[in-house]
């Protein structure tokens, strides 16, 4: 049981950084993105005296995801839209400097799809990178806050925008796209850090060069075997021209192993969400993918939902961790999809190792054919298979997923992941859309309502919790435990060697319960609801944690865009979520705040 | 020694809930406005340990004035414009009930002088009284939140809007008007708590019938004695028809004598800004007054800046302490004026005890002359004397005076008031302008810069702090201690029977400090400038202390209206303010959070 901390020769300094807890220096607090630190003067025992040590405004309201990165002793905190830049100094909490991007508000906010969230800031060679809402990539001098330069990296006139974090990798600064909801096609994108030249850029699907794929080189896991792509496997899943406009963006996370030099990542939902018009497999969308670093060719890729028909983006953080699975040990990838399926593949192969449900009341799929890596389906809760203008109820998870965008955390203390959950179910009505560029290409009517069953079995069981945080083995597949949170868990965890797991909720709390029994040992509730991912580092020798709150994202659109009537014909308002999280009105209000914590003195 | 606890018949409710220290359920406490709470759990021992319990995001920027009411275990807040009003429980800390008005912002939010502030509820009669910006005051169910009345008390369109917390007293709840950048001649009003009727309205300049003022027994402080004011003494020394536009608005603070059944008040600045043109004393702009609460009518009036040629506002709380002057007990009022004077009257007759400077660099008047109750002015900063057009320099107070609308609190355990002080000078520069309905009406041009000279001394001393927190002997006219701040303390402060005396700054930080040294012996980083009073309660037993942070008002304007060019060349922008406080963008960005801090359980 093991992470992966070893030094490569990465001449952006990020590994070294990444090596030193004191630093939080990326999304994932490293490489391997375990969001877990070798910190531990906060522990199980004495975390229950943790207190706010100081907060700052960011003067921005709307959803705030992403955490704070800290290198060397420098906080960089970010806002959504305006995506201002804060550095500042612990000592006086005082801002170093700031920088606010210029960006039209009225072409880029109207194509975010899920409020105007940017998930957070990467740090390479001296330098702070900032992939603004308007797809603009700009490299900010991480001392003075003054631009170096920055770059296009879409249009937002034609639907495209950004709300990743970038990961610095090597001499490169790797970035996606949002835009699925607009028929934009995903793309992996690498750009030179000192220049901003765009170096690769290896799309989701198209021709063997824009996926750069080989046909016989890259790979996939077919038939129980690692298995040649083959010709073309980036058209010829799709119905004519249909792949030009086939969604799969990247707008999730990316992780990196500096020893196989793979880049990791998930690609999004196919466009439209009506998949009648859209038949075939539709490759590569809903995927897992490896990329060389250098090259951005494709090692090994895995369909996760072929032809997906529910909007379970592929996107989802992936974890690299070696274990030990079936006798043996791997050097793992683990991803938790949208799907309600933990994956746990070989990341130099892809060879599918684990695929179990990390909520039992998921039940579009009976489960994952190891063999063919494909899910089996229950039609009942197929929207093709009923077929346009019918709507198909009962389905689990919700479009939303059984886990979203909210990374997970992994202790190697324990083996075990722990994963903000959500817990819902859906209508889901397709119907026929025409795509026009720049225009939503949705096409289906969704609403959102509690799983209402047991996370552990399945079985249903009248609860109305919207969430779940669990912990979860990929080893073996199976749920460790499972607390029940009142609403979605949109907060990424963080896991500590003081064997405590930290999380926020929508409601505004931090928690911090026990890594190993999942109980809760402390809670404190910030300004506003947390959709933000808790990060620590220590400061003068002591130990921090720190966390943005500003209640936003797909579970807050509601609060965030104001889409709520407050009655129950705004209910499939924001893609579906307007109804199911009403109530969160009640318990936190809009206000983007940076909370950090420590142990009294 | 001592503060006023006694219960009389009114019917309203209010003077029982505040003898009870687990409310908060006025401005300042209690009608006296001492801002003083028994409490005694947090006291200067344990204070250390003070630690925040839990933390509301408001979902609005800008300034954040007032504070919270707790009533009945009920918290209630509200925000500047729009003037939302939350219900919270604090069992839950969820929201109870939640009312914004609706409001013309484009209307309002031009013809606010100084940020688009509130300060704060009242409570009576099981009703929470809103004094909206838009001048409609409203009434809601305290229960249910729903509106009961609304009345319209002015009209923004002729410049009119309210920033200030009505008072209810006994069947009435009484309310001011601010608009004197804009030439609007304040007044008082007293409506109806049950049906929203105006019963009431004395102006602060007029004929008698618009002041309610009777000739012979409406008195002022004169030649060393209690004097009838004589005829018309509100139109008598103005030019022509002037006193139509005279200003003297009263935003600031309401504190009321249930024995005396008197209300107090102070009216604010004469219009225009420019002195020359408006020739006389102005009578009764910069004035303290005392008006029967049935009917209007004007028991007294104080004028303390008369012809006002700086902006002294005179609209400061006014509090009401019975203490020992010169060997007898006397039923005072204590008044911290924005000219920097401090002054003891007798509240029963007007009678003027004690006019004493707070900040010894206060330099436009030499001293009180107590025998006429004018100050002696010093010509050099006489921007009449210099004239128009002409840029007098080194005047002490600047224009947002030695103290501003923060209101001070008052120990009975110690006599002494402690005072959020500005610490600033000026350059002022008068100019000739005309009078258009809604159209500012300023007629000067400011710019302000620190005091840099010793507050007990008035020394030169090359400081560069812009605040003061000052606690001083009003029987004496002596300053007990002072502590320099960086910027102005803009919040208004609480003394409690626990020897603490808290406050805020504009930096963010809430501060406990010891009640006899001003030893400072807490502080906390709120998430943004503290601009709000701090209010204390007790719940289930516990003693708690709140606060609203959110950067704004006439200090935090550049910030909070984005007048900041960053440059010189905007240094007299928001009336002077901006290039004073351009430093304080370091510290604190926009965002309105409501926090609540204990004692670790
Ligand atoms: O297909 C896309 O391009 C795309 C983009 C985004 C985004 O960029 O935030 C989201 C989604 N899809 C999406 O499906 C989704 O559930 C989602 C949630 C959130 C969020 O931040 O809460 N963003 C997005
Ligand atoms: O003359 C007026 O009507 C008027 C109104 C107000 C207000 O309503 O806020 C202020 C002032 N004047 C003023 O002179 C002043 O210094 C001031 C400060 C503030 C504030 O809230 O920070 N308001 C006002």
């Amino acid at each position: 049981l093991l992470a992966t901390p070893f030094i490569t020769s990465a001449n952006s300094g990020v590994e070294k950084l990444t090596s030193n807890p004191a630093n939080w220096a990326t999304w994932g607090g490293n490489y391997a993105g375990t969001r877990y630190s070798e910190l531990d003067q906060i522990n199980a025992n004495n975390v229950k005296n943790l207190q706010p040590a100081w907060s700052f405004s960011t003067g921005v309201l709307r959803g705030h995801e992403g955490g704070p990165l800290v290198i060397d002793d420098v906080i960089y905190i970010h806002t959504p839209f305006p995506n201002t830049v804060y550095a500042i100094d612990q000592a006086t909490q005082a801002v170093i400097w700031e920088y606010t991007p210029t960006m039209d508000a009225d072409v880029t906010i109207p194509v975010m799809c899920c409020d105007t969230v940017n998930r957070g800031l990467a740090y390479g060679d001296g330098k702070i990178f900032l992939q603004q809402s308007d797809t603009v990539l700009t490299a900010l001098d991480a001392k003075s806050g003054k631009r170096i330069w920055s770059v296009q990296n879409g249009d937002p006139k034609l639907g495209m925008t950004n709300t990743q974090a970038p990961l610095v990798v090597k001499d490169k600064v790797i970035t996606g796209i949002s835009g699925g909801e607009f028929g934009v096609r995903g793309f992996l994108a690498a750009y030179d850090i000192k220049s901003g030249q765009l170096v690769w850029k290896g799309y989701s699907m198209g021709p063997d060069g824009d996926t750069i794929m080989d046909p016989k080189k890259s790979t996939t896991w077919k038939d129980g075997k690692v298995t040649p792509v083959g010709k073309n496997s980036g058209t010829n899943t799709w119905e004519g021209d249909q792949w030009k406009i086939g969604g799969g963006t990247t707008w999730g996370w990316f992780s990196y192993d500096p020893e196989l030099n793979l880049v990791y990542y998930g690609s999004g939902n196919p466009s439209t969400w009506n998949p009648v018009q859209r038949p075939g497999d539709n490759k590569w969308s809903m995927s897992l993918w490896a990329r060389d670093a250098d090259t951005g060719e494709v090692k090994w890729v895995y369909q996760m939902t072929p032809h997906d028909e529910w909007d379970y983006d592929g996107i989802n953080e992936t974890v690299l961790v070696d274990q030990k699975v079936k006798g043996a040990m791997r050097k793992t990838i683990v991803h938790f999809d949208r799907n309600g399926f933990g994956y746990t593949l070989d990341r130099v192969t892809g060879e599918l190792l684990v695929a179990e449900k990390f909520d039992k009341s998921v039940n579009w799929a009976t489960h994952i054919d190891m063999k063919s890596g494909r899910p089996v389906l229950d039609l009942k809760y197929s929207t093709e298979a009923n077929g346009e203008d019918v709507n198909t109820v009962g389905t689990c998870p919700a479009a939303l997923g059984a886990k979203n965008q909210q990374p997970v955390s992994f202790s190697p203390k324990t083996g075990l992941f722990y994963i903000s959950g959500n817990h819902l179910c859906m209508e889901y009505e397709p119907f026929e859309v025409s795509y026009t560029a720049g225009q939503p290409y949705v096409g289906a009517t969704l609403s959102m309502m509690p799983a209402g069953a047991d996370v552990l079995t399945g079985k249903p069981d009248g609860t109305t919790n919207l969430g779940q945080f669990t912990a979860f083995d990929a080893t073996t597949g199976k749920i460790a435990w499972s607390n029940k949170e009142t609403f979605s868990v949109w907060s990424g965890s963080l896991a500590t060697a003081g064997d405590v797991v930290f999380y926020g909720t929508l409601e505004g709390y931090l928690k911090a319960v026990d890594a190993k029994t999942g109980k809760e040992l402390y809670k404190f509730k910030t300004p506003s609801g947390i959709i933000g991912n808790v990060n620590t580092w220590s400061y003068k020798g002591k130990q921090y944690v720190g966390v943005l709150s500003g209640i936003g994202g797909w579970a807050g659109i509601g609060i965030a865009a104001g889409l709520d009537s407050g009655e129950s014909d705004s209910n499939s308002e924001g893609l579906g979520a307007v109804g199911a999280y009403r109530s969160l009105s009640s318990f936190t209000k809009l206000g983007g705040v940076f909370t950090v914590f420590a142990l009294p003195n």
